[in-house]
Parts: structure tokens; C-alpha cells; sequence
């Protein structure tokens, strides 16, 4: 079985040194040799101190993508073009696809997995979301009897770094992103991680396996973790809480569709979720059948992604051994995806209010106004520091947004001072 | 596709049911109806409320398991005869099979893989380990381009229970179990759980898929929870563990072999197995690629374990379409099975003493003589209630039990009040 290999970097890196090292092991467990027959490379001249020979080195991914004498093309190159062209080409000469691409399967997964089906070919993603966690499988296969309510992930190692070191140390947004640059969880441009792009692409992945429906990045609402304060993290702990970065997939109760969104949220610390910390991912599904299910690892990173790829790898191989395909694209169901403003969930207000009798009536009443239904409300401080922290019953977020702008316009409320989503159960 | 169910108890009821509700999805997932021709009970009269004609009923289960028009057999029945048979006659009458039965593969797996082997068919058992938690798929499939280290696993519910109930309110294990049995989860006889058969069977099917080596229940190590005493518990608090029932399988790091052992472990509560409560499931991975990784759920109760049957039904039921087989058994690597003398780790030894001068010393000595080293040593109390609570690093299980023999020789020793297991990771 041979090999096609475009992009060595970390990632491209560790394959070359799994498959090399693990090569008996693969063999036996492929049923024939992995060969790698070539690599692509932007640099030839890049010194890589790698197992192989100089000549399996090209420039022209293209060509190698669709040789003769290549099976399967592992891309991991990422970004949309060209590795969108190279893929299209591979699986139109007949190539199984293994990669790890993200980016792409959100925005043209549905082009791809066609020209997967029109070939009679595989296009495997594990490593695409949450690295080495094993959940596009377990999503596609192993629940493929039950039905997914809902999928709440964990899925950005930056975000979810840089909100552990603000629950765990009180530093704020700057200095907490600070150490993660420094530590080498962030980038220099961080704004993918933080602004939740990077997520949005895994919640669309996700929300497809686990709902039989193509969802792309434009399907997903997205909100960064920028705004997140050391007073909401406080105000999280204070009522048992801590504030995550979720990547949100849910089946609506009432309405055929779906919600794909990523943005911070509090959720209660008994909830398994609240106990992944640093730069670990982990992703909580539920299921009608299966109750709750959670799978929690390195969602990032050379090695374990190039574990994902590895796995991949095998299965391609030994479809391909046996002449049939893997499971393909699942979109039978085609439910629509809701806009934001149909999401319902909870949501913890914070309202810097001037201290006279009466501000908590003016208050609740805007609530009422919009239906919106007060689950909680503790009062802190008093005369120019007065604040008011509300939790509301599930409502939509449209109602919800509607009921902010009330607020702003009360002469008691001095400013809302956030607005954050709760999740994960009861409090 | 034709499917026919042995056994219709718990399990197969929710199996049933799961068929008819999600009928529609499962058409689409598998691209054929899954149709019910037959459910094998022991008796007829037997008042079942599921949505299925009472001609599918029949109490000749060899029979239906072997007729013309069926294509896969489904057998939620448990124990090893007549299931095995049953399962035997299915896979050579060239039925695809769906177990659930962890004895059964436990102590007759290869007879049973070789049967689906010779004739072509698959044999798949997901609910066999951890109910609803994919955990056998992800270790054959997506793991199969990496090296598995190590399985921790929390598999039992009901002993996670009682350990559970003992390390937060203090109960002794006689109340916790009696606890656990008013709440149904405890049977009326309770040893297959409590002295840890039921973990031991699924060791021995997970050590199998993680190491590609046949190993066997009577491989298994294994002892009970039945000893743990509140005393156990306090300390391992004290020192920043709890104790949890774990079913462990590991890769030996200096000889070719592997230890497959069900004891009750101290393991820090930093550990992401330690957040495991009541009566859920995990299963902890170490792999060279991939790190570390968990995978968490409902290891038990009828609709998670239906859940997973389905699963694999639908997998099997894609397959046949196709007309190949998945993934067979994997057992290329044929590793031995270590004695559980030669398993090495690391261990808590509560000793009660005389409170003398020299009583450290002589205690040393011991281990210093058996070659297995201090780590730390606290001594609590002193006059008849003195004891020594020390931690080792380190050491085979021989020379523990070596060390223990000579520590109850000692005259300072006036008993080993308790010996356990200290695993995952650094203290």
C-alpha cells in the first residue's frame, strides 16, 4: 500500500517517524506494508532529520497526489487552497484521503465527500477535530444505532488554557494569553484560537456526524473568549461555575434542526467538562440510548494528531485491501440549521445598577416583558458599586437579546456589564 | 437485512425498541431496513410490552440462530452455555454475530473469532466492555497506528458505587454495598461484581484489543473490594488520593509481555479517573502517539448497552452489504502473559507497631533487604496505637510480597493492617 504524503511539518514529521517506527506493527495489522512513496514539500533544501531517503522529496504535490503508483494521499498541509485542488485531484485519479484538514472539511466537506462517493473512494478526518481523541469514529459508527442530543465539546487547546489559568490564578484575559504565548499554546496570531474560528470548524465537522446533516463554518454562530473577564470568572465560581470555550452542537426539542455555536459559557463544576484543564480537549456527548459519553484527551500537537492520522491511515488501507469503502457521508437527514436567535439555553446577566429601591422591579419587569424568566438574582455591593447577577430559565437567544436592550435603556441600569451563556444542566 | 435477537430481557427489550423507534434512521445509515425475524425467549408466556408481533417469538434459539433467513444473530442472553453454542452454530452457518456476552469472549474469544474467521463473517461485542462507552472500536481502529502503553479502567458501576459512597460520606464497605443494593445497583448476590469477575472478563477483552495478544480470563489477576476499609480510604485522602476498582492492562517496559490485573488502587484525585462517581464508567489510555486519553460513560443499564449493540449492528449489517467482513480479531503480537509476581508498581502499606525506639529502623531493613524502595513514610499515633502508613516506589509484586512476609515476622510489627496498590502516576 502506498503512501503519498503532502505537507512536513510537526505533524507531516511525526507520521514519517510513526510510520517507520511502528512499521511491523502497521504491517501485520494492515495485513501488507505501508510504503512511503513520496513526500511534499514546499523546500527541498529544509534540512528534516527524518527515516528516509532525500529522493522521496518533491515540490510537485500535485503530481504526487496523483501518481500512478500512490493509494492513499495524507494531507497535512491545511488552509483551503491549494490542498483543496490537490484532494479533488487525488480523489478524482482514484486515491483514498486521509487528512487532517479542518478548515477544509467545513468549507467544502460536502465537494469532497462527493468526489469521494463519484470514485468509490475513502475520505477519512479524525485528526481534523480534537486531535488524538477518537470522535468522528464513535460519532459515525459506534452511535450510528442511537440518536445524539447534543454535543458539547471542549475542542480548542489555547482557549481552554488560557480560561484555566484565569478560574485557577484570577490573572486576567491579557496576562493569562500572555502565558500561553510565552508557553507556545498560542500563537503569535492568536485570533484564530481566540476569536473561535479554529473551534467553529470542529463544531461544523462535528454537528454533520452527529446529525446527518451538512453543516459548514457559515452555519456556526461564533463568539471569541476576548470579553471574558476575571469578574465573570469570579462571578462563575461564585455560584459553583467555571467559564469554558464550547463548541456547541444540539438537535432542537422542538422544531426539526439543528444549533452550531461556539462561545464562552458557564457550567457547573460537578459537570464532567469542568474538570478538563490546560490544553486538554474532551467532548461530552449525549444520546438518547447511550445517556452521556465523554471522551477527553490531547486535542493538538504533533504526535497525537499524527496518532488520528495513523488510525486513519490503517482503516484506509485496509478498505482498499479488501476493495470496498468506509462509511461516507451521512447528510440523510438534512435538517436545517437555526439561526442564533432560535437557540435557547440560560444565560448569566451582569448589571452595574444605581442603588435606589425599586431597580430590582424596573429590572425584573424587562424581563418579563420579553418572557424571559428569572431563575436567580443576588444583589452585591451597594451605592456606585451596586450590582445586580441574574440567571435566567432557558429562553431564546432572541428574546434574551431583546430583553439587553431593555436593560440598556433603564435609567437604573447603569451598564450590563456582561452577558454570558450557561450550560451543561441544572445549577 | 435480517436480525435475529437471543434473549430478551433488559438489554434485548431496549434493543427491540431502539429497532422499531429509530427504524426510519437506521434504513437510511445502513441503506436497507433492519428487519426483526425472530426473538429467541425461554418462555413464551411471558408478558412483553414491545411493539413486535408475538409470531417473531420463538423458544427454539439454536434454531433461529441457524435459520435460512437470517443474517445476523444478536445475543443478549450472557454466560457461556448454551450462548456459546448458539454462537458457534450462527458463525458456521455464516451468520454475521453481535454479543454483548463478556464471559463468553473472555474465556472462549479465540474459538469464537476463529469461527467468524473460517466462515467470513464478523463477531463484534462493543457492549461487552463499559456498555455505551465506544471503547473497543477506538482501541482497534483508531488506535491501530499507535502503541497502547497502558489501560486503567473504572468497568464496573457497581463496586465504583460503593467505593464512591465510602470516599464521600465515610461509610464503611458493608453499609456502602448495602446502600448500593436498596438501590438496585448491587445484585442480591454480589460477588461477580464485588470480588471483581465482571472487570476481570473485561480486562482480558480489552488487554486483547490493546496488545493484538490472546489473553484469557484465567490470565487475570484479580482481587476484590471486599477488604477496603474505611481506614483504606481516610488514608489514601490523606495523602491526596482516592481508592477506585481498576481493571489494568500494561505493556511491560523492560521484557516482551504484558500484565493484565482487577485490584482496588489508591490513585491521586488529580487523576482524571478520580472524578469518576457512582455508577459510571471510564476507561484511561496511554498511548506512545496519542498521550493520554479517556473515554467516560454508563458502563451498564439496558438502553447503553442496547446503544452499543446497535452500533455494532449497524456496522455489521453495512459490512454484509458490502460483502466483506471488518476488522477480525488481532492477535499478530502474541505476547506473553506476566505472572503477577512480575508486575512492577507501586505500594501503600499501613503497618501497626510497637512504639519503640529502632521501629523505623527494623522496618527499613525489611525493605531495604527485598530491594524495594521507600518513597515516604508517615508514622501516626503512638503507645498500642502507633502506626507506620509508608509508600513505596517501585517494585515487582514479588518483592512486596516478599517484604510483607518479613514485615510480619518483625517483632516491633504487631500487624500489616492493610496493603494496596498505588497507581497512576506521581504521588
Amino acid at each position: 500500500m502506498r503512501i503519498a504524503l503532502l505537507g512536513c511539518g510537526v505533524v507531516g514529521g511525526d507520521v514519517v517517524r510513526l510510520l517507520h517506527t511502528h512499521a511491523e506493527d502497521l504491517t501485520a495489522r494492515v495485513g501488507t506494508p505501508l510504503e512511503l512513496t513520496g513526500i511534499a514539500v514546499r523546500r527541498l533544501s529544509l534540512a528534516r532529520d527524518l527515516p528516509v531517503g532525500s529522493a522521496v522529496f518533491t515540490t510537485d504535490a500535485y503530481g504526487l497526489a496523483t501518481r500512478d503508483d500512490v493509494d492513499i494521499v495524507v494531507e497535512v498541509v491545511g488552509g483551503i487552497e491549494p490542498a483543496r485542488s490537490w484532494l479533488l485531484a487525488a480523489l478524482h485519479a482514484g486515491k483514498s484521503v486521509v487528512t487532517a484538514n479542518k478548515a477544509l472539511l467545513a468549507t467544502h466537506g460536502a465537494e469532497l465527500h462527493d468526489a469521494a462517493a463519484a470514485n468509490g473512494v475513502d475520505l477519512y478526518y479524525e485528526a481534523a477535530v480534537a486531535g488524538a481523541i477518537p470522535l468522528l469514529r464513535p460519532l459515525r459508527e459506534s452511535l450510528a444505532g442511537d440518536r445524539v442530543r447534543r454535543v458539547l465539546g471542549i475542542v480548542n487547546g489555547t482557549t481552554n488554557f488560557i480560561l484555566t489559568r484565569m478560574d485557577e490564578t484570577g490573572a486576567g484575559f491579557a496576562e493569562a494569553l500572555e502565558e500561553a504565548t510565552t508557553l507556545g499554546y498560542a500563537e503569535a496570531d492568536p485570533s484564530a484560537d481566540i476569536d473561535g474560528y479554529d473551534a467553529a470548524a470542529k463544531a461544523a465537522i462535528t454537528a454533520q456526524l452527529a446529525f446527518h446533516t451538512r453543516v459548514t463554518l457559515d452555519d456556526v454562530y461564533r463568539e471569541g473568549i476576548g470579553n471574558v473577564t476575571a469578574a465573570d470568572i469570579a462571578s462563575a465560581r461564585a455560584m459553583g461555575c467555571t467559564v469554558k470555550a464550547l463548541a456547541i452542537a444540539e438537535r432542537s426539542p422542538d422544531t426539526p434542526g439543528v444549533s452550531v455555536r461556539v462561545h464562552p459559557a458557564m457550567i457547573p463544576r460537578s459537570h464532567p467538562l469542568a474538570g478538563v484543564r490546560e490544553v486538554f480537549n474532551a467532548v461530552f456527548v449525549e444520546a438518547e440510548a447511550a445517556g452521556q459519553l465523554m471522551f477527553y484527551g490531547r486535542g493538538a500537537g504533533g504526535s497525537p494528531t499524527a496518532s488520528a492520522v495513523l488510525g486513519d491511515l490503517v482503516a484506509v488501507a485496509r478498505n482498499r485491501l479488501s476493495g470496498r469503502r468506509g462509511p461516507g457521508e451521512s447528510a440523510y437527514a438534512d435538517l436545517p440549521v437555526l439561526p442564533m436567535g432560535r437557540t435557547v439555553t440560560r444565560y448569566h446577566i451582569n448589571l452595574d445598577v444605581t442603588d435606589k429601591t425599586g431597580v430590582l422591579a424596573s429590572v425584573a419587569a424587562a424581563f418579563a416583558r420579553q418572557d424571559v424568566s428569572i431563575q436567580s438574582v443576588r444583589q452585591d455591593g451597594h451605592g456606585d458599586d451596586a450590582s445586580l447577577v441574574l440567571i435566567t430559565h432557558t429562553a431564546t437567544d432572541a428574546a434574551l437579546s431583546a430583553t439587553v436592550e431593555e436593560l440598556r435603556e433603564l435609567d437604573v441600569v447603569r451598564a450590563v456589564a456582561s452577558v454570558m451563556r450557561v450550560e451543561g444542566g441544572e445549577l
